[in-house]
């Protein structure tokens, strides 16, 4: 078995180092949004596009097991998606990805969002050639979830807590949420964000901006 | 690849029907709760514990990556809990769960529930010999996740909506989600509770007892 995952995740790395280069000829942004399923990612990616989408070329990846719900709702912002299904597939993988930039041709200087697949455990193990990954977890799901799914935390740069609109209403400490993270992944900066009411965009606005002028810098 | 997947699900299988023998000697009813991480697996596990545990011989299976907190939160309820740690491992297998059951020996006509790995795709895949699958849902995950990961509600006997206490805050139709569940898997049953403030449990135990009594029948 650990030959057959040695192989697996060998061949992923070629494809995925093929994106790096893609990403690196173009000065692309790439970010993998990895999650719980029902975390926000659609809705962060939607709020995050009207917001950046005068002054960046934009372009979407989605991935689910079934339906193209998603990516109908990115289109609806005039911003070009591609939906890839994975059936049986619990996550997104860098052969995937590469066939959705051929059809995507994304422009150079573009910033490129990745929606993975709802699951906080089998994306972690998965290079797509992105330059970060971003851990969002709402406040609904409990701040216990760092050390719960410790691998997806600690391969991220960024946890996101989203729908902090229903702080009032549930059990959550984002202190505590904050300190297991950064005890699975050092360093890693939390951010509070509602994607729904726009609250804490600014913040995470900056965050990307400032990736995206290290990533056409370097 | 389909070859390697056949093998895995095969030997799952036969543990899996270990399992089931294992719970027809017993006249036990196994129930396996799956759903996204922090949908409220535990929190409903508990209070459905504190309003059994009197009338029934109650044991638990508690899957996570990492941690026992939730085996611990499980025992503080007095009722015994084994916890497996899946590690890189995204679900539970009917081996793992073996092994969980001759440490627990959960006597003559026990309620098991067996809690699986927060993930709404893989546990899908692999039978551990129980009678149903529980599909929890919580209603801040949105009403398309029975369509968009299909395969684990096809696979449930019922979809419990959690966290009905936040209807009021959250966007989320009951009625199509609940249409949702039926298309992906014809004459589900919707069940809504809040595990946090008990509402809805009538219905919910009335569930767990009627699946009881047949399975003592048998």
């Amino acid at each position: 078995m650990v030959q057959i995952e040695q192989d697996i995740l060998s061949h992923n790395n070629c494809f995925a180092e093929a994106n790096r280069r893609f990403f690196a000829e173009r000065r692309i942004l790439a970010l993998n949004f990895v999650s719980s399923p029902g975390s926000g990612k659609t809705t962060l990616l939607v709020k995050t596009i009207e917001m950046l989408k005068a002054r960046y070329p934009l372009a979407v990846i989605e991935g689910d097991q079934q339906t193209s719900h998603d990516a109908e709702r990115i289109r609806a912002t005039g911003i070009p998606a591609i939906q890839i299904n994975t059936g049986k597939g619990c996550h997104l993988d860098a052969h995937q990805v590469g066939h959705a930039l051929e059809a995507l041709d994304p422009p150079e200087g573009a910033i490129l969002l990745i929606e993975n697949v709802g699951n906080l455990v089998c994306p972690a193990a998965f290079d797509l050639g992105e330059h970060a990954k971003v851990a969002l977890l709402s406040v609904t799901e409990g701040e216990d979830k760092p050390l719960k799914y410790p691998d997806i935390f600690a391969v991220s740069d960024v946890m996101v807590l989203n729908k902090i609109d229903l702080l009032p209403y549930v059990p959550f400490d984002v202190a505590q949420a904050s300190d297991y993270a950064v005890r699975v992944r050092p360093g890693i900066e939390t951010l509070l964000v509602s994607a729904r009411t726009g609250e804490g965009f600014d913040q995470w606005l900056a965050w990307i901006e400032r990736r995206y002028a290290a990533c056409v810098a370097s």
